[in-house]
């Protein structure tokens, strides 16, 4: 399918990631239709009086019955029964992406319960918040924000650059990668983030934390995060995690070897090291708009 | 010495917290002269244009010879050379404290070093950015934020309420421990992130952190501080840090297990265990306005 051809969107799930993108497709693709499908009603009602949706649907498997593209916004735990739940009612052509944090899982369940007629391409929109729920969407909360989307070999390019050019309209920044390469780099930039503030509150008495400064704070922003979502992203790239934890401690390891010589070279080194690679990081994102000047 | 009875202060050092500190008691005591000496002739400069302090002194025993509280706000690095060069012109009376992120050092050099008439207690006001110099000083640098004070057993009480006095004045929350107990609670609450967050940069190539979101630009955030400065903490702080990145790995490697388990509950426990501990904190801190609402 051609993008200019795209006429009517369904949103599986209405939360901070379903509102959001229901509200930027409404800001910079108006005349697409926006069909929204959550399983509890209060949900649908304040998607619709919210603006993030124009029609709603109580059925799984008729909401994306006159849907050219499917997003999947519910946790990654739900994918599997939502696919096996909508196989039937998919028009040809019909393209499937979502929103989840790993990215090897669905595809492999994609494979095992779509139609061949219907592509699946997983993507990565790297926004969010820790709040979670539609009362936190914002029109605007995509924009600038890297985007990864994930083909594999057997997508036709044509759908490929169908959602390249999708994410892009909403104002994101795409990339594409393999299933396999996304979940090994999100280990790195997003699960150890998470993995990393979770192991610094854990191992601090409340008491002492009660004394900390900024630093602390920021660094364990995330672990406020909802145990469930970011238990599903664990489980659901548990090797690549669990590789990325080891290179971690590697680096904790050289610190505390570091510490204990005489000088104060090694860890001077190990330190401005951080520095400056963080600070052209920081430079190359303001450059890209990602980051405010 | 009794608090209302301040009337002189000497700043050593005039960078970020030194330039804030003078800009806060201009702010909250009014009548007390600052002094303010920097081996630099254009940072003393600037520090007057900017109503840093009222004057500066371009010799350090000088500097001190006519004030009743001295505070060191130059890097922990630099603190014995200037107690050995301050001491025989120290009235006797003085108070000396320092603004640095460590306190058993510091306390054991002033021992060395300092006349019998006079007393050093340590301070650590819990403020600061990743920038650094008297450009980015500001007078509510401290408002609401933790200080911890560390005299030793030897310590006058009446000095002892002086600094707590002096402290609460500028805006800050007085806590009061001794100098071994600080540092073993500033590893785990200060040192730890900064650790962690060089352990996360320099774990990650380049190229994979350019995809990264919010998460892992706030953990990492603290890796953009001064090497030189966090290098002088580090190895004046070596033996405890040593032993919070030792607890920090056995978190890890908790998180490893959790991720081997076939079913969620560990994993999701562990991930709640840390949400539910920093909102405790953050609400806690909110009450205490240390953090606004």
């Amino acid at each position: 399918m051609k993008f200019k051809e795209l006429n009517s969107v369904t949103l599986i799930g209405l939360g901070l990631l379903g509102g959001s993108l229901g509200l930027s497709i409404a800001r910079t693709m108006g005349n697409v239709k926006r069909i929204g499908y959550s399983h509890r009603e209060t949900t649908r009602n304040k998607a619709i009086s919210a603006g993030i949706v124009d029609h709603t649907c109580s059925n799984l498997a008729e909401s994306v019955a006159n849907s050219q593209l499917i997003i999947l916004c519910s946790p990654i735990g739900t994918f599997e029964d939502i696919l096996i739940e909508i196989q039937e009612t998919l028009q040809p052509g019909t393209i499937i992406t979502d929103v989840g944090s790993t990215k090897a899982l669905p595809t492999k369940w994609a494979k095992k319960h779509l139609p061949k007629n219907v592509t699946f391409i997983g993507s990565h929109p790297m926004a969010g918040s820790e709040q979670r729920g539609s009362d936190f969407s914002r029109a605007d909360l995509f924009d600038h924000a890297p985007c990864i989307i994930t083909p594999n070999k057997t997508c036709p390019s044509k759908d490929i650059i169908f959602l390249q050019k999708f994410w892009r309209e909403i104002g994101m920044r795409v990339s594409t990668m393999t299933p396999q390469q996304h979940d090994k780099v999100l280990a790195q930039i997003s699960h150890m983030p998470h993995a990393l503030a979770v192991a610094l509150i854990n191992s601090t008495p409340l008491d002492q934390a009660l004394l900390c400064g900024k630093g602390f704070l920021d660094t364990s922003r995330v672990a406020s995060g909802d145990e469930s979502v970011w238990g599903d992203i664990f489980m659901s790239n548990a090797r690549n995690t669990d590789q990325a934890i080891t290179r971690l401690i590697k680096e904790l390891i050289r610190l505390q070897k570091a510490l204990k010589s005489p000088s104060h070279k090694q860890i001077n080194k190990l330190l401005s090291e951080a520095k400056n690679k963080r600070n052209d990081l920081v430079n190359k994102k303001i450059r890209r708009k990602e980051l405010p000047l």
